[in-house]
């Protein structure tokens, strides 16, 4: 049947109801006072969500933009940054440190595989007359699944003193616990249409004191992307620009369903879907591409050695309208991905494995017992 | 009552209900062939809206950011630019410029009056050697209701050869003609929270051939406004970061109403609503911040001089809740603005005015014979 598609992808991820709607309110003057309350309530729950006193701004951009804003706001041409890099998106903030006349210094790990801690501890240490001004790291590599090990890499950042940490938290927030004041964490950039629940159009980045003070002498060139401007306007409840009204509404709610699910309970519901897709896809004998050490919790990459990854997307989506993300750049066809990140309820992953199960038996796939993707997946959810 | 506001503000503008319905449907994954055929239908369509066949790419960022694209896309540090500067927004584009590191000529005109054609004409025949790069200039300027005379301006950019013409469209693309190709426009942005009858979190950049040829050899730094990167996804019916899907949806919708009605249509709404607004306001004896042959059709700028302009806002906000436009900067509290741009029937107008006077005569204006505004705006509308 038409008209009842499923989003298993790692973004425009599922969008709930009251979301919707709520986007669909008539749009007020952002300059008014009753927009002012939705922006102090809304910047309120976001410091909620980003376990942190620092500013958490809100810019109208994709993740990418916010993450760009995170790194050129605290930098000046010439300043050398290492950036870890086993994916699409670590490679991305190597270019985007590249394009602004950063001195980048790439710590590269095979896509599928961590980032090493130790080659960040040994450049840190390495550094005696503290030149390196960032550490930029994606925490969940969208593109493989992996986890990057951000708690320990970012121990080595502080006991260098000097280097400021910046995270890709796209995919991470919201999904699994980042205590960014506890960590200590600087700059953390994050996107809506991931762990927030609502449509793609907004980016997000929290900045600590000590990114500010860097803020003061950084020269890279900004004016739209300017973090100065929206601390500023934020502080009054306020925005340096048209903000998207629509989108604000819609996140005011997720916010809101957030705040009732409770951070413990949203990361539970995070870990459990994961591990019961992880068991599924091993009782299927489809090999995973991340390791169980460093499995992120946004999304899941399979990559299938006697099935087509590319027959199993297109299959899937026409008999049971369930879009599967597939590879990027070298992995296209090779792999296909689970999205399981933000409004997925443990029904949808049931659903999805036994649509999963159901194509590779149309495939012809001979290498699991029928129903032992579903049955792992069960035996997971029944224990928690 | 409460629970019916209208906006009479220079954006958001009002919003068509089939707009706002389509926005709150489900997003679908971006990446999908079902939403490159979006994408593809809103590419064409915005072509049609800017009368060109130049690129019109499509970025998640409000009004400035488009802006911003469109200046340190086809430039490099320490280029020559005139910028207009006669209200808030031509001043915006000299402080991009500056933050860039551009080499600004300001040409300034006192807020409320037109920028001079003559003075561009000026330095760009005295710039024998062609070092001016590119010429800035903001065709409705928003803050004061000044329309300027970009067709002349552009006449003597095109005398002079190298440099570009670089045009803030953002409350005048939608709202009176700019014949981009006829012209030959070089670089053209605006935002979807004004003639596009949409919320705010999208902006438009179109740029030429000539653009593009500058483009190559520019190189201040870019990233997330890298329109190179925009264009290249937009000739595959994508788009290189996630868009806004949700608002999306709604300009395809939107793109549809604008070309039913037609572009001529369109366009003479926005004049008759103009002329009936200005007329209004001249029978209630209230002087028109910008002079009639330099009026914009997006919004008319109100100086009333025996009657205090926040209280007007104020009063016509609690009775009628009509969102009426204040003063920025130095105008605050001197102006109000009448938003008439995008979504806006000859019935708001009357139905504005008819508060107007109410509220004048609640706070005991005696300038104007009661009902001689909506008696004006009648005559006008009634012969169109």
């Amino acid at each position: 049947m038409d008209g009842k598609p499923m989003l298993m992808i790692p973004g425009p991820t599922p969008v709930p109801e009251q979301v919707l709607l709520a986007m669909a309110k008539h749009p007020i003057g952002h300059r008014s006072g009753d927009f002012s309350k939705v922006i102090a309530e809304i910047t309120e729950n976001l410091k909620w969500l980003h376990q942190t006193q620092n500013d958490v701004l809100c810019l109208t951009v994709s993740g990418t933009g916010a993450m760009e804003a995170g790194i050129i706001n605290f930098l000046s041409p010439g300043d050398r940054v290492l950036v870890g890099d086993n994916g699409k998106f670590g490679e991305r903030w190597g270019l985007i440190s590249k394009a602004f006349g950063l001195n980048v210094d790439l710590i590269k790990t095979e896509w599928g595989k961590p980032l090493d801690p130790e080659e960040f501890r040994a450049k840190l240490e390495a550094d005696k007359d503290k030149q390196i001004k960032a550490v930029i790291i994606t925490h969940s590599e969208t593109s493989t699944g992996v986890l990057n090990d951000l708690e320990t890499i970012n121990k080595y950042v502080k006991a260098h003193g000097e280097a400021l940490i910046i995270v890709d938290a796209v995919t991470s927030m919201g999904a699994l616990n980042i205590p960014i004041d506890e960590w200590g964490l600087d700059v953390v950039g994050s996107g809506s249409q991931k762990g927030y629940m609502i449509p793609p159009g907004l980016g997000f980045v929290s900045v600590s004191k000590k990114a500010w003070k860097a803020y003061e002498t950084a020269t890279l060139p900004k004016f739209y992307l300017d973090l100065g401007k929206y601390k500023k306007a934020t502080d009054k409840d306020s925005s340096p620009f048209t903000p998207p009204v629509n989108l604000m509404y819609g996140l005011q709610v997720a916010l809101q369903m957030m705040k009732a699910e409770g951070l413990e309970n949203i990361f539970a519901r995070h870990q459990r879907n994961t591990a019961a897709t992880r068991a599924a896809m091993k009782a299927l004998n489809l090999p995973l591409f991340a390791p169980d050490t460093h499995a992120s919790t946004a999304i899941t990459a399979v990559i299938p050695t006697t099935v087509d990854a590319e027959k199993i997307r297109s299959t899937i989506k026409k008999k049971f309208d369930i879009a599967l993300a597939g590879g990027q750049d070298h992995l296209k066809g090779k792999i296909f991905r689970i999205g399981h990140l933000g409004f997925v309820s443990e029904r949808d992953i049931l659903a999805a494995i036994g649509a999963l199960e159901t194509t590779l038996q149309e495939l012809g796939y001979e290498g699991a017992t029928p129903g032992a993707g579903v049955a792992a997946a069960a035996a997971v959810l029944a224990q928690s």
